[in-house]
């Protein structure tokens, strides 16, 4: 702490700044900043350390995503205690998903503290920008406070205020149940069919197709059977125009 | 552990074997055997709790595999302060996967502790069976003692006594090196093509053609363009009978 204070006297007007935002942020100021500043530098504006390699933020993006994964992971499995695992790794990855995460960091203000090089990217590759950042910036909590206070950054700061795991669970289970829906009031029956399944390297892709009345009308792919199934319901509910 | 010592006396033979088991593998003895219990016995014996769903090894795989995850994560993170995450994250694949995470799980003896029926499952299922009781036995710890001390197993009893990180780094960079030092010996180029980036919902999967002068010798898949690399020059190697 004392470091931190000797630290404080010696810092400019931006360092401060971001103590600031870090603190509404995280919930919690920085010991050491020095994560905090990679955190925000995406690899457009990033200097040159050695070996060519950045100081850029994607090392702390590699670290946060698997602080992220496991503070998510174990808040599931707490909380449904009789819950099988497909369910907990659908939820969890609607959660880390780059469209959530994305969203999420826009909502906590992680757009307003990301250094990019503007010129240097395509729209597309903005997109994920802020969620990326988000990440790191979860790393540099991890680096810089612990397993135990990231934990708590996750919960508090992040899991509880924006998510609804009900909502989740509920557009979730949606496409399946729709189509299924759909199909009984119209006299039809629904069947799944595992078409492939993908041997990959480190995972596993499933390929599965919707029938109706033993017609195929659409496929769908997922690391999981249920993914696949849920992929192939909203391919379906999208060419049969169900809402 | 006043608790512990009470729970000591009611304990049955079995129970008794388990915890001196626990001991050698991890480490440091359970406060609760509960889920430990739970984390040996794989899904086919495994007794009904309450709508339908096992208390199976499985959700405690989910939560071990995320905690194995993390720790391998900051592991590789610290040990190469200057390697990009490309390098630590195929690094990190490679420790955690499936053939990596079944041998050792033989080594450190999970395979005596692992209940399963012997008659329901195929041979093929049966070869998973011992790395993902390991997984379950990290999430056990990591309920039973949290964080630090699941950490501690990971580092201490699995990464440092059974992994060989240099080792890895050099097999890794194998394929693409051997196949770029046979061109040079014959005097032919190598060059790689990305062909194709597949976006699915959660992740992207990239296709890298290997070419030797100009002509196509071979495909490879992978999660980020290295591994793609890496599979594609492992392709060109075993087609073009190299060594």
């Amino acid at each position: 702490m004392r470091l931190w204070l000797t630290q404080f006297k010696t810092l400019s007007k931006e360092d401060k700044k971001l103590i600031a935002s870090i603190k509404t942020i995280v919930g919690s100021k920085p010991f050491n900043l020095k994560p905090y500043k990679i955190a925000t530098q995406h690899t457009s504006v990033a200097k040159s350390v050695k070996d060519g390699v950045k100081e850029s933020n994607e090392r702390l993006e590699y670290l946060g995503d698997a602080v992220l994964g496991l503070v998510v992971a174990n808040y599931i499995f707490k909380k449904y205690p009789y819950k099988d695992e497909g369910f907990l790794t659908e939820i969890r990855s609607r959660i880390v998903s780059r469209d959530s995460l994305n969203l999420l960091a826009r909502k906590i203000g992680v757009n307003h503290i990301v250094q990019f090089d503007t010129r240097r990217k395509t729209p597309n590759s903005h997109k994920s920008i802020y969620g990326n950042t988000l990440e790191a910036l979860i790393g540099a909590v991890y680096v810089d406070q612990g397993f135990n206070r990231s934990q708590k950054f996750i919960v508090n700061k992040l899991l509880i205020p924006h998510f609804d795991i009900e909502e989740i669970i509920s557009t979730t289970k949606n496409y399946k149940s729709k189509l299924i829906e759909w199909s009984q009031k119209n006299g039809k029956t629904t069947s799944f069919e595992l078409l492939e399944t993908k041997e990959k390297t480190h995972f596993k892709e499933f390929v599965i197709q919707v029938l109706i009345d033993d017609e195929p009308i659409a496929k769908g792919h997922g690391l999981s059977k249920k993914k696949a199934e849920q992929d192939a319901a909203r391919e379906a509910c999208i060419s049969l125009e169900i809402e």
